[in-house]
């Protein structure tokens, strides 16, 4: 059925309408993925290997580097947005235009028409990106089959812009909880007051510093936040815990290990009595200083951005490849009814991948 | 029909029982008000008012003095523990043994029993003390006829283990509220942190030492306390308002609009962007410099201790009554279903008050 396949052929804007068009919302992926293996079988320069309803093919000439070109497959839910519709201003419409059928599209093209790239080339799609952490499939690809993920540098074609944004902090949630104990507030003297105990934390929270380390040329910007805070018991009553949830996002050059180090620290002296960590999510490096980072800078153009929110390039981070997010949608437009993209960005994305890859 | 009269010749123990096995409920007191009533218009020497299911009896025999003597009827709900029930350790078991029918009990012998008290006398019986504020008959009373309170001092028979509980601290609630501007905690620097800015608010409690101050003898002991604390919008959000709740629990030789000018000076310079009052009721003298009560305290003996809690006599001290809590009953038994009260102590009670109003 015609509907079931992908021709490879299309341009790039033509492709992305589309895949647009193949319905693909989280965890109904797998239409999609069959007919991505499907077309990709098809190319002889190509392995292909398939988890689930993640398809990573590569390219095998022994080239002296090897980098991965990674999209996620799935959108949010459709808004009546569906299909695609390209209007008279060259913008084409639809959920997963820009977040990021745009951005699969030009990984397809350039595995159909670059059969010979100057480095290998690993092209990762994957599943479930817009839902909860451990649905990732470019997790479980790293889980089940890191090998299949080595490389020297990794391109997310996650929507930029079309600039390129470098690596990306990490983040750190921790509660840090106080305790005292239950007085009627009309005897506070025999309690003691464990929001009261947090005045400490918040108060070297005020007056914390955050570092702006430069990476790779890039400046980032840690911050550590309080982000939630919650204590008492009832309004006569001195409350005997309180609880402050505290946001580190932190620059690439610590490890999860540093980081969360570095929090215990600075709250050493705080009359903390226990710092629980809820969530973790390391940061990665943008690797620009690589030779492939560099040639892909030549290529692309602009000027490198750091990224200070979190990513999946984080995953490629944390098996020690450095990688950047470089794509042809809005990241704005994510998400939205109105989501969009200029099909003009389509194809000088993938001309610059192009460029990159062959020269 | 003979279970709606009361016989005001029982003894204090006995009239006990029988108070306590006329149900009266929170909001079913007419019933009880109207037997209380009945019973009081028997007695020549006294004139009797009511306003709602509120009972109000004076003397007018042209004393020097005037004390009130008061006390609410009604109860918290009744948990399988009426009829009441008599042990042979003297210890009568009930709803509403020792909060607080057996004071009603002391009130309404003394009030057949001594004709020509030395001062002159006002009862008063109330309804609605276990309930939402707004509901109590006391505070009804105050506000429709503020002249059938007026007295030089009064005593709340509430349970006080048969020692004398002098004047009530004050409480007044306040929301501190701290405003800053929302980002992603990613650019945290974007924004500004309501929660860090509640950190001078908390230092200051922290910091904060509460008055002792002494007050017709008795030592009182303020307390400031943070009750609550709640910020924040979401994990990865700056988070733009936090607001703390904040409890003062001030001696009475403060006025409400002191104790309300005392937190805005206390937290003047703390970056609060409002203060907001959510309650308030003030404190309540206790009186013991005033001849009435040397005499009270003469005759009752023992030593007086601070109330620090708040309690009704704070409405005396509204309208310009020093008031002390001097009952029976236990305070720690009220509201419990094992609820009860030594006979002994309704006895004592009963005499010490005769003799104070004849000597």
């Amino acid at each position: 059925m015609a509907e079931s396949t992908l021709d490879l052929t299309l341009d790039g804007p033509a492709l992305t309408a589309r895949l647009v068009d193949f319905p693909s919302v989280s965890g109904e992926e797998k239409d999609l993925a069959d007919a991505i293996e499907t077309a990709l079988r098809t190319l002889p320069h190509l392995t292909v290997d398939r988890h689930g309803n993640n398809v990573v093919a590569r390219t095998n000439l022994g080239r002296g580097e090897r980098v991965v070109l990674a999209g996620h497959i799935d959108t949010v839910p459709i808004a009546d947005n569906v299909p695609s519709r390209l209007d008279a201003d060259g913008l084409l419409w639809g959920c997963g235009t820009s977040d990021m059928k745009s951005g699969v599209a030009v990984q397809l093209r350039i595995a159909a028409t670059v059969p010979e790239p100057n480095r290998d080339l690993t092209f990762v799609f994957y599943d479930n990106e817009e839902v909860a952490a451990h649905l990732n499939g470019l997790g479980h690809i790293a889980d089940a089959h890191p090998d299949w993920l080595a490389a020297d540098f990794a391109v997310l074609l996650e929507g930029s812009n079309g600039e390129v944004e470098g690596g990306c902090q990490g983040t750190l949630r921790v509660h840090l909880r106080t305790e005292g104990e239950r007085a009627h507030s009309a005897r506070s003297w025999m309690g003691s007051n464990a929001i009261h105990g947090a005045a400490p934390i918040l108060a070297r929270l005020a007056a914390y510093e955050p570092r702006k380390p430069v990476i790779d040329g890039l400046e980032f910007h840690e911050g550590l936040n309080a982000v939630r805070i919650e204590g008492g018991v009832a309004n006569n009553v001195i409350p005997d815990a309180c609880t402050v949830v505290v946001n580190y996002r932190y620059a690439p050059d610590l490890g999860p290990d540093e980081a969360l180090a570095h929090v215990h620290e600075v709250f050493a002296d705080c009359g903390v009595a226990e710092i629980t960590v809820d969530d973790h999510s390391g940061a990665a490096m943008p690797g620009l200083s690589h030779p492939a980072a560099k040639a892909f800078m030549d290529a692309v153009g602009g000027t490198a951005r750091p990224k200070f929110g979190w990513t999946d390039v984080s995953r490629f981070g944390s098996l020690g490849v450095p990688a950047v997010n470089y794509g042809p949608g809005d990241p704005i437009l994510a998400h939205k009814r109105n989501e969009h993209v200029a099909v003009e960005r389509i194809t000088h994305c993938e001309e610059r991948l192009r460029s990159w890859l062959t020269n």
